[in-house]
């Protein structure tokens, strides 16, 4: 089957960092068109919106959206309304019934819509889920911290309302756990820190249930040193232990699993093959406890961040 | 058919004023024991939480619930595990997580689940859909601001973590809009106001969309004088107006329509009719849009509020 051409929308730290070398080196589509107010990539067609890309190159098959969640609904629907196909970074969107939503247009125009959940594509996430299956969860214990200054570096957007704050990592954390664990994740509580000059919180302490298991999920967004993308799951088995954002798995007994970070090239090749087969991929779990989070927490103001 | 044996938790304001009476009055239902921490309804056998009612009546074959939603989820779990049948009053839990693991657990135990929206069964509600069907929506207008010292007297918890602030009022305009407009309502931004001295929000508004139509919410807790519970809709045949909480309708060239208030009758009924049928209803969109509202809200802090 031929390559499709694949317009992509929002060229900032992602799009350079993974979208960009994925599609440099995949065989189902061909990187055609970029959509941005500000930046260009060298050697491809530019566009300041995604319509006037979707205006000057009907030939596109599918398009691509890395923007920030907030905006990025009328951005999807213009694409869908064009009758292309859509593949949209995490989070889908900036709330659960724009995605809700979204699907709903997708399948009206018959067109594939794609949610990526680019964590769960980690080396090690499919075999640790693996692992869990038919095993008695006692306990799991979620923590997600990193630098923001260090792989955020002045994007504002995050910590502003609708950017998900400490979250936009956090929801990666969320989609592992939604993936991995055999029963649903329900949310019962939270505390959220927020810097009085910011609106999103900088950190968050997130209770939550999985069958008769607690979890605990910490995140934060000011950790230094060491940084920590790790879920811990505590069964009548012994201890599972994902490390490095599901890259490493430790079980019980057993030498490290550790694979290589493919995460973008399966992401595209995911999508290609849901193209082909004339299906969507909307899993909207993780968002929804993010939003549920936000609904029952309560927050804690904190001293001011700068980056 | 014999009537069916109810047990109501949650002896408060909402309980008193509308649970009771509709009981009273059901062919469909006994009133035979009630759970309260602190309330105890006169002439019925009272337990002091869902556990030891459930353990004390085993002949029971429903619950009704009406607890503050915060908490309510492990109500609602002991009551499907001991395969009774249950009816949520709104919102049906603290989160959607938790409404969504509720839904698995009354599938699992083969038991009916109702989660209720009570403003839904206002007398003129079903004819506002029934108008709007076919119609193309222009704009939408909700108003929904009460006095929370005249209808929430003392009622904490409602500004507390998981009480949803004006929500709570707001979410039954909410299960309205979402029940008489023909598209979904997608949530795309919001503003939420914070006493100083409370968690959740005493007044809000949110900016939605429905088709191609803008959707403009306000709702707010501290209207004295005139109250509003009014639904406006512009459409290509003029504006339909639902006022009163869904109990008045006003339509083009047309005699205003109102009907008298049986909306818990009619939950009542309803409930009865699901679980003759052996089906549950839990729809939980309104619940959805206020998490979203949450999620995308910034906050503005107000002056502190005491009852």
């Amino acid at each position: 089957m031929n390559s499709m051409k694949l317009g992509l929308v929002g060229i900032g730290k992602i799009a350079r960092d993974q979208h960009v070398p994925a599609l440099a080196r995949s065989i189902d589509f061909d990187l055609c068109a970029a959509a941005s107010r500000h930046n260009r990539l060298e050697g491809v067609d530019h566009y300041p919106n995604v319509e006037e890309m979707l205006a000057a190159r009907p030939e596109l098959d599918a398009v691509s959206l890395c923007t920030p969640p907030d905006g990025r609904y009328e951005q999807a629907a213009a694409v869908l309304r064009a009758g292309k196909h859509l593949m949209l970074e995490k989070p889908p969107a900036a709330t659960v019934s724009e995605i809700e939503a979204l699907a709903l247009m997708a399948a009206a125009s018959g067109v594939t819509l794609c949610a990526t959940w680019h964590s769960r594509e980690a080396a090690e996430v499919d075999a640790a889920r693996d692992w869990l299956a038919g095993k008695r969860i006692a306990a799991v214990r979620i923590r997600w911290k990193e630098d923001i200054r260090q792989w955020h570096p002045g994007q504002d957007w995050i910590l502003a309302a609708g950017g998900f704050g400490v979250f936009d990592p956090g929801i990666n954390a969320l989609s592992i756990a939604t993936q991995i664990l055999p029963d649903p994740l329900v949310v019962t509580g939270a505390v959220l820190s927020v810097p009085t000059n910011r609106v999103s919180p900088i950190a968050a302490s997130i209770a939550l249930r999985t069958g008769d298991a607690p979890v605990a999920a910490e995140f934060d967004f000011l950790q230094t040193g060491q940084q920590s993308w790790d879920i811990e799951v505590d069964t009548d088995a012994g201890v599972l232990r994902l490390r490095d954002g599901g890259s490493r798995l430790e079980l019980p007994d057993a030498a490290p699993l550790a694979g290589p970070n493919e995460e973008y090239a399966r992401l595209y090749r995911r999508f290609a093959e849901l193209v082909r087969a004339g299906e969507s991929d909307v899993d909207l779990r993780p968002l929804q406890l993010v939003a549920d989070a936000f609904l029952v927490g309560e927050r804690r103001v904190v001293e001011p961040f700068d980056f």
